[in-house]
């Protein structure tokens, strides 16, 4: 079957042909029909210190994805039958350890991701553990390919009640987009989006931002004290990773309030624990990868009600073969949601 | 002033010239604009047993308003001015039991309610202690007038969160309509209204309910368990104080679920415990009154952004003077919210 | 190798030989050490309605126990070794239903309970899947082997925060006991233990009961008022499933307090829901099973810190064989923990 | 009477004869038994740039004490009695802003400190709203007296559900014993406390501390992690303010796990938020001052039941004139609480 590869360490990617891979007694074999690509994707084609550290080539990449279940394992349970169109979550956990054990298998220290530290989806098809693989019911395959950073999204905006809250994004890009829709779907009194690029500004307006800010241009922290009667944001949602906009977020939280980190700032970033966190009260929390399975739960809920559509923050799409041309426009900083077509 | 009062044990309410009241020092006087009429008022009208075990006449009835700040007392803080539009909580609570110390003052021991146990705002003027007072700042007064009932609405939807849910609301007086409002703004997957009056569901239709069942024309077991993918529903909010109701309530909440309660049934009802709560791992919430004041927050909040609007809700409108058609309106059991312009 | 059977419907148990299990893949095979006796023993040894329905002989009862594991299937991980001594979580679930994906696995409705559904642990082997199995640790067995029922004390005590609390314990049976020296080891401000037999009161001291109270001689309602200044109880656990005692927990709960349910009332119980439920502004939580393993997590951590013994409340110990008797111990109603020595 | 006093910007505070406080319609007048001295009293005498900017000469210092009631305001409800020993939360808040009214007041802007904003209680009487001051009800004054700061060590501890806990307290000056007492009280499975001084460590280890670690002798995190079976901290209580102790902090709390920040680092600390925080999925709390009231609620029952006694941190104790000398002991950073007996 076809894929993109990586083949050995350095720089870039190659499409070439894979063996099928093989369906374990309690795996499900899919026939991938659409895939995002993001940027740990962008990382492991420029192979950045984070790619040399953790990846092993060769392997075929990407984590993201939907397709349609056409081979089941002998011992996966009678929900799921050949036919079924499906998405998976790409963190493969040991299911055994304390953060197992207690609901947060989202930070198992065993994580194996697909793409990155065993064969991804950027082919024809890919095995998942049954536990994994989620139906889509509905939900279309274009939108369940993307459900995995969608779940990143979730995961950031609804660790909190969001219904009447004054919500503060930063950082527009795809999830930041996704985190807008999200937000208002359930039901903020007001999403505010910040971007330094006026194209993911524009996106994140179609996403329902109340308002759409430019640090270049605007006034971010008064624009939020406006719209929140003085008292600043009930939730900041760090998703650039900038350290001005951290720093942004810590002086808008209101006292009392939270600020989710999924942004990941390069190096250390300096911070006055006293005035930015202590003295205003405010709890931080670090978010990664998506609750297993409660947000996926929330993402199949909103997406089926029709609550939510992610689809505005769709601005390309290619063949499994130009994946340079997908790589190309996420480094552009100017797009949206990219994703694969590679099969239906 | 004009006021409607309870002038002696027995059934009626009477209009009538009353001193206006003195604004002691920590106390804000009110001129009213809008009120609403209650099923409590109807039981005050009535005497009934629970009215003449309580209420202690003559008083003046009525504890659901809003208006204009007319005078303040000396103690005031300064956010206050005359002139500003405002409603208030009509629960006077201790402040310093152990429930008002530890945020539960909605259920204070002491609480002296407006209406039913001190004089009411079914009158030109009332004077409240300036703690129990909220700034309207751009909610009209008609819509401020039924944030008391409003409140109940929104204490029992959001003391769980909503958002992607499968919201069931029994019971659509005024009350359960407003909970299918404030259900679909806080982000519910889906929210089905249920009701054997059809003027009622209509109302609950007009409000955003889903799906709208007539427990005597309609499955309502089947139909819930369609629309929540045959699990049942996520929070059930049982508003009609039926005893099928609650029935009908634990049966289709979904294993692990939640069940708020605010309607009260007459007499005892006879619960399996076993089957009902227990083996099915549920949640129950009795809902008494308001947050004080974590939902009027969450209702200024609701109103302001125009997320939630309960106005489809007001079905009839009298002057102070009309008490008794008022009260007839309520007594049909088809009125919606029931609301009377007292003054501008 | 020797079992418990039941061996047709009707009354009684039967020790008999039957094969020792067979380890399949995902699973693993522990010699058993310990095992509790527990009421639903009972019911299946009398063949009452409830295992009537549920129950299909023959089959080997018993769903509490600990053991060594002498044989791990081919894909159970590493973190299991032969020799290790370990528990089990007796519930067997699917794992991808709404409850099991977001954290209410132990409200599965598609779970088997060994000795139940499917073979159990009064037997020299028990065979289970590696995801039931938790290592004991430094747990001695014949603790390991009452982990279950623990588990359902635990899930009940801990379902809120417990520190500083005022708790009422309705109904001295193991369980109950058992959460008398759980909600003291979590650092209840006071523990207060009723029951109708001197016995149970007694074991409950044992435990570390503030106080313990019998309704026959003593006024529960003054005494919980008396230690909570006034107040009620902040948490009520409800073990024994007798109605008076759901009354007296309803009654002696404080406002804004919670009601957590472990007892089985037979056929339903009229409640007075106005005045026991909502105007109080409680919460009831019905408890089932445990959570999987959010609970066992916390076991494991009050056993292994020393914090909790629950050893004073074996009153009982008897080998295999013995079973007549130590089914007579749990009818005389006096008994405490009744456990059979199996091997070692 | 006589009071402590700044009597004018720059180093150093007098002991001076000052007017007795007045009693308003809604103060309680109390004559002082006992005070705590602190860390803040010393920056007021050290006159550092914190004080320079905050406060305004002449006023009396002091936020910590208890003592008895001897007058009350005319509006002053009927619970409070001549005669009754109290103490009382020093945050004077308004009680009308947005963090007031959900519960958040230890976070409310507008917040008047008592020896810091406005005279304090290093003198025979002082005065406070009635709203502030708390029944010792059984509690010495001696233990009264030093409620504030112990209330910021439960607000510390008790923001998340400790019982079964590792929990790490980093710093054990008098707020960071009594974390430790109040932990190991909330059931926590282990107290690991770190200081670098021995004398302090002594203290934390009379407090109950399961283990005890000098970071210039032990290896914290190894120690850390032989006493969590390999997964960290639970809960990470930060009370020293020193940057290297941030870092251990984040770096031996588990996946998941908590870090609640009290320490007040001078200056800027960097951190790598990516390793440190969000690929960790912690969750960070900034604590000031005590929840109002729900922390002083909890410290009641947890002294009142006698599950935690702090008398073993009180290693200081001098009559009012004294004062150089305490602040000396502060100063010296060996001292354990250090009191003012001012009355009786």
């Amino acid at each position: 079957m076809k894929a993109i590869v990586k083949t050995a360490p350095g720089p870039g990617l190659v499409v070439r042909d894979v063996p099928k891979p093989a369906c374990g007694p309690n795996d499900v074999l899919i026939r991938v029909h659409h895939a995002g690509v993001c940027g740990t994707d962008l990382h492991i084609y420029d192979w950045n210190p984070w790619a040399q550290g953790r990846c092993k080539p060769p392997f075929t990449v990407g984590h993201e994805f939907a397709g349609e279940i056409v081979e089941l394992g002998s011992d996966v349970h009678e929900d799921f039958k050949t036919g079924q169109l499906v998405t998976a979550e790409g963190h493969i956990i040991c299911g055994h350890c304390l953060q197992c054990r207690t609901g947060n298998g989202h930070v198992c220290k065993r994580t194996s991701i697909i793409g990155v530290d065993r064969n991804g989806c950027f082919a024809e098809y890919i095995v998942m553990p049954s536990g994994n693989v989620m139906l889509l019911d509905g939900i279309p395959t274009e939108i369940g390919g993307i459900m995995d950073p969608m779940g990143n999204a979730f995961h950031t905006v609804l660790s909190t009640e969001v219904s009447g809250s004054i919500v503060l994004i930063l950082g527009c890009g795809p999830i930041g987009c996704f985190a807008v829709g999200i937000a208002k779907a359930a039901g903020a009194a007001a999403v505010i989006a910040v971007d330094v690029n006026p194209k993911r500004l524009e996106l994140a307006r179609k996403m329902g931002a109340t308002r759409v800010l430019n640090p270049k241009t605007d006034n971010v922290e008064a624009a939020v004290l406006e719209l929140s009667n003085g008292d600043g944001a009930d939730l900041v949602c760090e998703m650039s990773g900038a350290p001005s906009a951290l720093h942004t977020g810590f002086k808008v939280v209101r006292y009392g309030g939270r600020v989710h980190l999924l942004g990941i700032p390069d190096g250390d970033v300096p911070i006055d624990f006293a005035n930015e966190i202590v003295f205003k009260g405010i709890t931080i929390y670090g978010v990664i990868g998506r609750k297993m399975y409660e947000t996926w739960n929330l993402m199949q809920r909103f997406l089926r009600s029709g609550q939510f559509d992610p689809r505005p923050t769709i601005t390309h799409r290619f063949p499994l073969e130009m994946i340079e041309d997908a790589i190309a426009a996420i480094r552009s900083g100017s797009a949206g949601k990219v994703i694969l077509d590679i099969g239906s």
